[in-house]
């Protein structure tokens, strides 16, 4: 982990699995959702407030790669990396891995673009932009 | 089926299982909510339109017993029927079956009270409520 | 809590709100699920290893009340409580609560039936109904 | 639609919606597993016939790009076309549209491989391969 990403552990729910025995793949998005409000907390904002102020965050692109299955119960960490931020369009990647051996389970990236609660797009605030492109405030 | 009641028939997906090889217990009550989204519109309403209109219904109790286990794939029926309907609450009870034999899956019953797009409790209008209460359209 | 009872705290996913801006409610039992493994596990204990051993736990039984609503990115406490355990069920409490405040979101009751890992009910070994009953590890 | 597509009508849950009113990202991906079982038994096969036999498809590559929005109640399609199949793999493209307009929802791509229930990779028997390839059944 570097000062630009962030780690959130999760810990795999049984509802997550399926009849295969692994962690059903979908899943693998919600916990980057996950890691992307981890990711922004960091930055002294929460989502739920930039929601708040009118800016949502709508997924537009996804791209998965999984390499490894995850299990019911399993400790899984979700790293976090902002890719960049646009005027209105954000764009992150995360790597899915096992915290105790760093096997890597899944890597993902996804854009993001700023809309208004109506859904049309707009602008991000250059204080939410430089927020995000800062680094991770220092406790 | 009686007039009372309608039915909605449902392909098991495979997100829904889990890996116990059976679909998870918390997706019944989404199969109860698709029950009673078509018990609405069989009374010539829908329940998106209700929304719009400013009556939520938020769920305030389940019941639920599971008798079998529905797996992947499956066709599975949801029998859903209108209990009550009071000024602020509404309470369906559902049957969900396989429609081949019959058997029963499970048997559920939610109570719903009406709230405003804030959370606040509501009183149903005359209307629906008497569209609730008076039986399908006949086509 | 006592010691027979277990706190999980968890924090509200987006991926568990739905359009009425709270969370959806059939994610109270997946919550509750969280509870009832984070309850075994501290009976020194893993329901992971409880199913590699043959003895799977499928619910029967749920009552839910839902007392308020809990929204996205909320921090909320499960606290489990076993009820009791016999031959062949196990019966669990939870409590979804507001950590911050105690106040109540949800009381939740499963029966859980132990079945093999074909869905034929199984009797508990004495040794796991021991270990469930007998109070929490102590460090 | 041609003889290599097949087609599936969905209509959305009030479940898989989020707070921003619209289908949360994470269920297209459900959507096109429905689509991909739909697909399967066209070929006059099922995919729930081919786990038993001892062949799963694994996702190991996800691409998705969302055009626009699906809210509750709304029907969607999903249009499924086999892109190839070779030993160990199978690629398949999906598009989520309204059937009514024929406007896009979002463009979906996945490659799945073959494994044993034990997750090994495994080879597709030639006549699976065949009947995936082979174009619909004509009844």
């Amino acid at each position: 982990m570097t000062a630009q990403e962030t780690v959130s552990d999760i810990r795999v729910r049984y509802a997550e699995t399926d009849q295969m025995g692994v962690v059903y793949h979908a899943n693998y998005l919600i916990w980057c959702e996950i890691g992307r409000t981890d990711f922004i907390r960091s930055r002294g904002m929460s989502y739920a407030d930039m929601e708040r102020q009118g800016f949502l965050l709508a997924v537009t692109e996804v791209t998965m790669r999984l390499h490894a299955s995850a299990r019911y119960d399993d400790l899984v960490r979700v790293t976090t990396r902002l890719v960049s931020v646009r005027s209105r369009a954000v764009e992150f990647a995360y790597e899915i891995t096992r915290p105790d051996t760093g096997a890597s389970i899944a890597s993902v990236g996804t854009t993001l673009v700023s809309v208004s609660p109506e859904g049309r797009p707009v602008t991000l605030p250059a204080g939410i932009r430089a927020l995000l492109d800062r680094g991770p405030l220092v406790a």
